[in-house]
């Protein structure tokens, strides 16, 4: 009879974790709707390919060594190769196959934060070369000294110093946010985006339901993020942090969208959609490292700041001249950042220098090391594709194929 | 022991609210798409917009009140601003937040019918606050009624008048059809939608592989949105009931776009994809009220004839000049009182004077007041764009962007 | 208390049932949107029609007889009539409504599959006409040889000869090609797919975002169409399977893609989208027949040569002059006897002889009656559309309105 409960309780908790991995999968579809929506017509089916060749990267070579690196290989490794329960030493709560599968579409969501924001300029075989090593090394890496628990670097250990980041606001959202600046800067704007003069042009997205499904996609999927991280739900305690989480989720988000819109109609006298979808993210990154102890209401706060933050922020970026095409280093940089900064507010397990210490790590590691890897790859095949080829379009130079063939002329 | 048994029924039916609620939320994206498929490319910008605002309205107003209102708000305000248990008198059977997260999306479906109705000449922020007092006020009114157990204005209780309503055919989907009747008729029909002699001029949607994604989207949200409200997964008797839900729920929708389909062949003597997309619609709408007693067959059969209303019902709206771009009216408001009328039909527990009685509270309510808030709206803001704005699209004036730059030429 | 337990696993095999249904059903939104991205604009609409009401049609016929022929009628028909569980002789281990929601979309899938190889040129009702015998015939025949457990034509019993085919590589996808492979052949290709001199002439897919989004959806989809086929979960054994599947899944489709993108890289020196997409699918197909096997590594390996082998498959029949416009024949009827083919390599069960016996079966039955049954509609209404409506898009002739009105123009 205990067996059964037991039995009962492991497949209800792998269950669970089934359910929120494929939700995390779907997210891959919201970036990819999100960055086809947002970027021009003339640069579609290049961001597609990007992003769907991303996601199959990033769960190939978190399987190669990805999860090896971030969690201790061999129980796992084994685990993977095997049916999923041999080599445990004790029995686990759930299927290691399923704690794999949630784990590994996490990391192809840090790798498709990049995509957006060097969308339009970047060659499309740098920038795969540059997801293996992001999501083989740099972002295991990162994740072994936070969720993994390793000292960094064998000098201090985050969770000591009270670092604590539920569901990756720092670990996923802004580790993504840090390898795209240092892509951006060393990539540089888009043609045309700065005036000879210095001023920001606008380029609008070619397809806004694109981007608005994408936005939807994301905040379903993120339900699967926020929820599956709780990592258990066949208990009451489990069962309730996990409902909150939902709760608080949708919560942060609606908040998030609510103060970008606000604020955009309050600067720019309209109700500006890119922003409100742009909003919505930020509310969604700002809750992610702490979902369980806040009030719906105080999670409404926290997304709403995040949202009045992604406008500020988007606008900043702009004026220093830093073109991130869809907003991603600041919905997931600057708010990620502000996320994990806001947890000791609600929960007390949390303290700001742990806060402010595992963001600097978290944001040193990736952004140097991901700046070494966009520089070798400069100088090995270039990342920055010719400025004709810019011109007419990286559809038709690296995908040979328009996304629209029927629809724009030129 | 007990205990343990005890917490996996918990945490299974908690588990099976939060996944229902997640499929529910997803239905804002269904409705969003369906919406920018159906309007023109001018108009697609601010229809978004309106779709995902409404969303993030609707989720913090009920928050604030709308739960208080429609359930008693002691309890579980309690219950939404602490982790969600605290405060129960006896051991609740899910996570209060759950239950709140379930709720919380269902306010947000009856909202999202009201923006396709008044599309393409409303103005943006006049519709938002509108959505303040429908989500934070009317929809509660009507909730406290029916799914809240309360006395009509303490007249009469409509669940001791044999009125049933099992997952909301009146409660939501014939509520939001009111208000946005309330709207259309206050508004007016759209410039050059009837030409001088009172004829109606097809206006046809400027993307339907959109609209066709938003009905595939609404299909699969609707397995929460009926499937979740059984209220318990966890035990023989109620997982027979979701089975038997999800089962007629797909059903209904197949049925009503057979019958949609092929009564628009006959009449049109063409495969119009609008009127199936609409009848598939309008079948799920029609079970709403009662999936869990009829058979298979059926909920087909019902679904028909929902197909076969629906298409009749936007003839018969078109020509009353009652302009409706997508057929929201149609769909949600006549189907959704044949829902209501054929419970009796497959359940000896629903009585056909019951269904009236409920069905007239329902739409004199939400008719009179959203009537009323329209009304003082357009005195003190005004509800209508300029003639100019709307010619020009309201993307321009409301929101300062298009949804498709490169694609359109005017 | 065992009865608790015992309502706790049937509770939980059912919900896991329906919640991979729910996938499943949402494949058939991914089939559609896939074949209305890679049809030319002025197809979409009527590419979109036959994917909704096929779903219904298979929907309706597979209740009305299809489930009654592949699994024997009595007991589910009396189930899928009264509320699920009366007339079962034994306890049922999860709700039979459920089992049919299950297997009623699993027909659908089967059916998606015909409507993108005979794009473009077929007549709408003739295509309808089809999947009623398809779904309400063709495939629950073959599926009572195989799933069903019944000896084909009373002669020999497959699963005796070590056939297994654990999701339906053979039984839905193979089957699926091999009714469009029968149609294509009597159809011809379309117009100006080939040149006077035999070349033939790319036809680029009119909005590449929508197929992409079509190929996320199914790759999401599938973990409920392969994981759902576990039929089991409130076990640890179960669940391990489950979870086993749902990486496997993953990382097939993850190999699939990169083998395709790869390939075309070579070949074309482009990273050609479409066939990425075609190879994920590729992927997904290839693993189908045996998912709870392989290692996540094999896994991907078997993905990867189904990617290769539906690049070469697309050329080699665009060569043949079978023109299959979103490549379906190669993606589902080459791979998936492709996945049939592997299953031995890593599950002792199934013998290769079985496998190449139970494919013949399949093949033969499918291809040779829906032959017929194609011939037959040919023959009393015609199955092309004339070569006028052609050039004008089908759109036009068959469902009287255009996908993208304001978008294109000719």
């Amino acid at each position: 009879m205990e067996n059964d409960i037991f039995q009962l309780q492991y497949a209800l908790d792998t269950f669970y974790f089934l359910v929120c991995g494929a939700l995390v999968m779907w997210m891959a579809a919201g970036f990819a709707m999100l960055e086809a929506g947002l970027v021009r017509s003339k640069n579609t089916t290049e961001i597609l390919t990007k992003n769907v060749a991303l996601f199959a990267i990033s769960c190939t070579m978190y399987m190669v060594c990805g999860y090896a690196i971030m969690y201790g290989g061999d129980y796992l490794l084994s685990g993977i190769a095997g049916n999923g329960v041999e080599g445990a030493d004790e029995p686990a709560s759930y299927a290691p196959s399923a704690d794999f599968f949630f784990q590994v579409v996490f990391v192809a969501t840090a790798m498709s934060i990049v995509s957006g924001a060097v969308a339009e300029r970047m060659k499309l075989w740098a920038f795969l070369a540059f997801a293996v090593v992001m999501t083989g090394f740099i972002y295991p890496m990162e994740g072994s000294w936070t969720w993994g628990g390793n000292p960094v670097f064998g000098l201090y250990t985050l969770s000591d110093l009270g670092f604590l980041d539920f569901a990756g606001s720092g670990i996923v959202h802004m580790a993504g946010a840090a390898a795209a600046l240092a892509g951006v800067l060393l990539l540089g704007a888009r043609k045309g985006k700065y005036t000879a003069d210095g001023k920001a042009v606008a380029i609008p997205g070619a397809n806004l339901p694109l981007a608005t499904l994408g936005t939807f996609i994301l905040w379903m999927g993120w339900f699967g993020f926020n929820g599956g991280s709780v990592l258990a739900t066949a208990s009451v305690d489990s069962a309730n942090s996990v409902a909150v989480v939902f709760m608080n989720t949708n919560a942060a988000a609606a908040g998030g969208l609510i103060g970008a819109l606000a604020l955009a109609q309050v600067l720019f006298g309209k109700a500006d959609l890119t922003m409100a979808l742009n909003g919505a993210l930020a509310g969604l990154v700002a809750i992610t490292a702490g979902p369980d102890t806040p009030s719906a209401l105080q999670a409404t706060a926290i997304g709403a700041v995040g949202g009045l933050l992604v406008v500020g922020s988007i606008l900043t970026l702009e004026k220093l001249k830093i073109d991130d095409p869809v907003g991603a280093i600041s919905v997931h940089g600057v708010v990620g950042l502000f996320g994990l900064l806001v947890v000791p507010y609600t929960n007390a397990e949390a303290k700001l220098t742990g806060q402010l210490i595992g963001a600097l790590t978290i944001f040193g590691w990736v952004f140097i090391t991901s700046g070494i890897a966009w520089f070798v790859l400069k100088l090995l095949i270039g990342i920055r594709v010719s400025e004709e080829d810019e011109y007419n379009g990286v559809d038709l130079s690296e995908c040979g194929m328009e996304a629209y063939p029927e629809f724009t002329s030129k």
